[in-house]
């Protein structure tokens, strides 16, 4: 059988009572980092933008506008919440890939289920088919299709959104890989787009397009059943490397979901492990960042490809910033939503610092690991090499550490006691009757 | 200037009185043609599942579904014409790129036309700029980018639609610079998927991105201001070549949109010289399709690449099949809707004549020549070179085919008395105080 049958076939075929305990752990943990995330987003301009270019067409109040007292239709609410979850880029990453899973999975999956009420054990199920759907075909095509100008997460957000939901939906086989069909021919997300709001667009038009392609293959709209394999499917059309064989081995017993993490700081993940470099110097060396004289960095060669903005002029665009985030944390020595502020990127101390942050690539390093160097006015050096940046697969946030960073998040918009009925509700799903209820927990009277 | 910064200048600050008048027809033209082929989609199960998909989700009416008495929000009505208006594959042509223009920039301007009132000269002269970025920018990029399996309707669509309703709109060019990088991160549409539903959806997506893009870029939604030049944007990302000096040079002096072509046959635009060489013999010779003992066609490449399904089982395969069309028109000696229901294809007679149907490459032919020999079971051999196709540039449809054509496809759902009334609205539209009695013409009660 081919690429695309054959995850059809899986998801809609695998018993889910097969999934392990673990793997069911991971897809729980992503929706309280998701939902924390896009509490985080509620009041990002980004989102305020798009609702209100959307606003006059939006149809029934089906769905929530997590963070907001909004209810639109489940098709703008997919949309809406995408761009939340992801405008913080604080939201979680499956590493091999780069792929931003949740925001394109979740945003579909959590709206369909307040449309249409979905029970708590086939939605966290659900949840897993779309990860792993759409992990496995990020590794069909990367680091190729990532290199040559693909935001990953916009291109397979929608394979992800349209699996979960279809197997929410108990499409058949064929109408499953008609969905899958649905979504590669409405793929879509460039590299280019970074550092705007175009990128938080990525995963909310992934959900969409997923949401959409489901209902639509549901309703008996075709697509080809080979999309994904095709000579002008897929892989060949956006990607000059394939590796199909990595999609599809070892499904059932395999799960790409167990290694999706999550991010301890709210910047782009390639430079979390200076930041923890930077934050352990400083936590054991007592220095101001005025005695600051340089901080020598050595990285990995992404770090300076995605994230290489020396002189960014918005909190967006310092989340691509390395100099801006090794300024920022050893200035204030926290790397919160709040040090990606427009106001944080102007601080004048930060500015000095950023212009004394060296960087240079070291080859053979890990994305997860870096080297720190500060040499202080005083003429000491300190030195840390970070092997393993907290987040990564090696050192994972615990859900105690997701709660938190959840718990912080929620602060934007939400009463403490809000907040924990929120993740109470998101801890619970897998219980639930009507999965539906996290949505009005993450809604609020804004 | 960079290439989206330059169209960006050209489509919000050039003179639309300079469009020459001879533009003006064509776009005139493109709208009467393009409402015909929505009108004869009107009830393809397409759009109809589409429809029963999206139904739940639609906001308030705003907009006409064409042949239909639905009204439904701007966004889903550019959709849904989107679909019709290209599933008979009827719709026009740039020859150059393959693009088929009028679905999405005409779905697109409508829908807002109809939501925000557009005096209909402001009407014509967006037309005109959709069609003319939409060409452009696929001149920059093709032939390679439709070669390596985009289906360029879809991915330069967005650019168009965004184009036409960001000159209505009045955008600035900044806006305008963002709406075309909004529309470029979702520029999507595979050829995997010619043959099924899904190809349809192209220029209905693209229809609904251009549209949200340039509503998107008026609120403040911003993008990248290179995202078609800039290594990873548009042109380098979706195509192995760029000629991006063909998309800006002779802006407002040479118009590509008097190069849009409109088909006289309901198929692949590559068929249509053999359907006129078939048509020939049929006519000057007097013979039944049971006399015919062969056909021997000699074809441009992209005759085989495109439309070689041998065995054709529905009637939307059928429109890819040049061995179904020579036989239908050779039996029928029609090749209007009718002769691409799934009922055509499988009509005996047209079965063994399709076996009959030899195709051959001949290197040197224009896609818009063929020479097709006929050999009788009486021993004649007959021979029509067409030099080039009824509906090429060298031999257009006028108006009154045109028209004729329109009425033709209209009788899907109108009476002929509606037809002549919204014929006449779309003739009028320059002259027209608010551009959206169009859709209120092309509205019926289904």
């Amino acid at each position: 059988m081919d690429t695309t049958e054959t995850l059809a076939t899986f998801i809609t075929s695998f018993d889910g009572a097969k999934i392990p305990e673990a793997v069911r752990a991971i897809a729980v943990r992503s929706l309280v980092n998701w939902a924390g995330c896009a509490l985080g987003g509620a009041r990002h301009p980004a989102l305020l933008n798009a609702m209100t270019a959307m606003r006059p067409f939006v149809g029934a109040p089906q769905a929530s506008v997590i963070g907001r007292s909004d209810r639109v239709d489940a098709l703008n609410a997919a949309l809406f919440n995408g761009i939340s979850s992801h405008v913080l880029d604080f939201d979680d990453t499956h590493m091999a890939t780069l792929v931003h899973p949740s925001g394109p999975v979740l945003s579909a999956l959590l709206a369909l289920a307040e449309y249409q009420p979905i029970d708590g054990n086939t939605f966290v199920e659900a949840i897993v088919f779309g990860i792993e759907v759409e992990c496995r075909i990020a590794l069909g095509v990367c680091p190729a299709h990532y290199d040559i100008g693909w935001h990953v997460t916009g291109t397979v957000g929608g394979f992800g959104a349209a699996a979960a939901v279809g197997r929410a939906l108990k499409l058949d086989a064929k109408q499953m890989a008609w969905a899958l069909g649905i979504a590669a021919t409405q793929a879509a997300g460039l590299r280019e787009v970074f550092g705007t709001m175009c990128k938080s667009l990525h995963p909310g038009r992934a959900a969409q397009s997923g949401l959409s392609a489901a209902l639509m293959a549901q309703s008996g709209f075709t697509s080809s059943l080979r999309a994904i394999e095709a000579p002008r499917g897929f892989a060949k059309v956006l990607s000059t490397e394939q590796h199909l064989e990595k999609t599809t081995e070892g499904l059932g017993t395999v799960w790409h979901t167990l290694e999706n993490s999550f991010k301890p700081y709210a910047c782009g993940l390639v430079i979390h492990p200076i930041i923890d470099g930077c934050l352990s110097l400083r936590q054991q060396h007592q220095f101001s960042s005025d005695d600051v004289k340089q901080i020598d960095l050595k990285v990995h060669p992404l770090v300076l490809e995605l994230t290489g903005k020396s002189a960014p002029t918005t909190g967006l665009e310092g989340k691509f910033s390395v100099q801006h985030s090794a300024a920022i944390v050893t200035h204030e020595g926290k790397s919160q939503a709040r040090q990606y502020s427009d106001a944080a990127v102007q601080i004048p101390a930060v500015n000095t610092l950023r212009s004394k942050v060296q960087v240079a690539i070291e080859p053979g390093l890990r994305v997860d690991e870096a080297k720190v160097t500060m040499t202080l006015q005083d003429g000491r050096v300190l030195y840390h090499h970070v092997i393993h940046a907290l987040g990564s697969i090696e050192r994972p946030m615990n859900d105690e550490q997701v709660d938190a960073k959840f718990m912080d998040l929620a602060s934007n918009v939400m009463t403490p006691d809000q907040a924990n009925q929120a993740l109470a509700a998101c801890r619970a799903v897998g219980q639930a009757s009507d999965a539906g209820v996290v949505g009005r927990a993450l809604s609020v009277g804004l």
